[in-house]
């Protein structure tokens, strides 16, 4: 049964099928079920003006100007980094440069998985407890050292939002010569961003390679962009070697020269997180029926007692558009579990009264 | 020294690294090295809203509208239709998936034999040679039909420009099970599209594979979309399981829904390539110690006879800031091949003259 989500790994945001599916106009349906910031970048004039002017020009086969602004932003140098057509670029590309045993930090992000057993690594599987706040145990992971050469782990995680100190796992996989990937997608909604992110760790650390998008926190997915960093440059120009030539289009190449500038933007999206994730939380956690995890990120886990997610998700779809992520599909988690999204306010409250009204049901 | 450009082909358009080299403010160059149609699309403002308008949600999964205004364009079943990050995505992904003895026909694009290399492809290559106008020897690719599974054409070929009378081939792959695979990204430039072109035969053939990309004849490179036709769903679907999710951006998306009911400029355009290639063709011609060779396309292959192109390039550059592809580096070609494309008449006046008083330097 759980090989068919491997291969064909079901996601957020396929609002259309879902629409299809439970009969409802795709334009009216609120949508808890992917994780993108909900405010709009300032410079988003000038993203469009650049990508418009660029258009009838092949991208930047080097991406001279991209690495730059990149190298800017995460304070790294532009030889460590390698852009993508979106995260996935970066995570596939990867997959196929990497020794043939990945150890994989469950429950997380269905692609690590599918990507790997596309390029034929034999995949080692870690699980953290949800009944142990999904603690992660380094333990089990030292002891079993030598079934794996790579480890991937999300950080904050997918789907629990969870943002963990990580360095004695870095630690660990410095002293037994491991590749520790690290997907850092969701890491600027953290309050300790600075204090956890690796990438400061990267000069210092050839076995290390961090994953970072825009898609989440500068809330343009359709814009595809997303970038892999490591001092590793043995990894990294393996990599470039295989690396389709254009893969990032004209706007996606514009926004990197704004979106890391724009600072009103990334304050606010920051102080708006920090104090809605709190209040988001808290309102969930007085509903009876409902057990939530705590998170540093733009979604929340959550776990029905004695409800199916498949249920309750009908019933929210049916009453209030509004459209969850069934998350028991990822491995480790079951049928109770529901992955939301933090959207704006006055989305979030209407989530809340919905979930309320259909736990009363 | 040539597996060195095979490993990490030479194109047109990096304007960039020439400007460097050549020491030229890149924005005075007139960049004749890439294929792209001068003109610009009459629906643009319409693409860029509606691309705009969906920055924020992810990609449509599925593919959902994207497929049906493909398939409503080229006159084939949505199902034969896979969309790519430009025709790029679609031939590295079919690499990854066809036979293992691969049949190239060159001179031709370069990305057909390293993407072939990474996935593990033996090649086998069939030269066209230009002492015989590049014609494409049948006889010799019947002979050899033991050694390869599938067979890789460009058509309109690139560099030559000119468009086959593939017929024979097709029914050869037929008779003797193999696959051809045909790169149409240049065929609205022809006159004879639609007498030339497979995709009319998809319906009756497994055994085919067309790529087609909106990049060239929609004069869109930045915006990065291309498609893979087939009817041999096997093959759709081993390429589908593998496929990265997410890899087409929201502008490529929206453009799929206007450029193909934008008759005016394709309209446009098409005369204009028509009679502008006639005109340039013949002034180059005119020109002493050039041999020009045909072109159904938007560019023209032509040979030096007694200069290298790598002199001729520099001097060009230097006196009119005019870049031309520098095509010694295409298989069966020399270091007197230069691949210049067609761009607005003032501009090809410009190359003519300069041509002419650097060859008579």
């Amino acid at each position: 049964m759980e090989e068919k989500y491997y291969k064909n790994p079901i996601h957020g945001a396929d609002i259309n099928s879902e629409a299809k599916l439970y009969e409802i106009d795709p334009e009216n349906i609120i949508d808890f079920s992917s994780n993108i910031n909900p405010f709009e970048v300032n410079c988003m004039d000038k993203i469009i003006e650049l990508g418009y002017k660029n258009l009838k020009k092949y991208p930047d086969i080097n991406y001279t100007n991209l690495k730059r602004n990149i190298s800017e932003y995460i304070e790294c140098k532009e030889e460590y980094i390698i852009p993508g057509n979106g995260a996935t670029e970066i995570i596939y590309l990867l997959m196929r440069k990497i020794g043939k045993r990945l150890a994989i930090i469950n429950p997380t992000f269905s692609e690590y998985r599918k990507s790997a057993q596309i390029a034929g690594i034999k995949i080692i599987d870690f699980t953290m407890n949800y009944n142990e706040e999904f603690e992660l145990n380094l333990e089990e992971i030292e002891k079993k050292s030598n079934e794996f050469d790579s480890i991937f782990i999300c950080n904050p995680n997918n789907p629990d939002g969870k943002l963990r100190n990580i360095d004695k796992l870095l630690e660990f996989a410095k002293k037994k010569n491991k590749l520790l990937i690290v997907d850092e997608t969701f890491i600027e909604f953290a309050e300790d961003e600075k204090e956890r992110s690796l990438i400061y760790e990267i000069e210092n650390n050839k076995n290390l390679f961090i994953i970072r998008a825009i898609t989440k926190f500068f809330g343009i997915p359709g814009i595809r962009l997303g970038y892999g960093v490591t001092s590793n440059l043995d990894l990294l120009n393996k990599m470039y070697e295989e690396k389709e030539p254009w893969t990032i289009n004209s706007f996606a190449d514009a926004a990197t020269e704004f979106i890391f500038s724009d600072r009103e933007y990334i304050k606010k999206s920051k102080e708006y997180f920090f104090k809605e994730r709190k209040f988001f939380i808290n309102e969930l956690k007085k509903i009876e029926g409902i057990k939530v995890f705590d998170s540093n990120s733009n979604f929340i886990l959550l776990k029905f007692e004695d409800k199916r997610v498949l249920e309750i998700k009908k019933n929210l779809l049916k009453r209030a558009g509004i459209l969850i992520r069934d998350a028991s599909n990822f491995i480790g988690l079951d049928d109770r579990f529901a992955r939301v999204a933090i959207k704006n306010h006055k989305d979030n409250i209407l989530l809340i009264d919905a979930i309320k009204s259909v736990l009363g049901e």
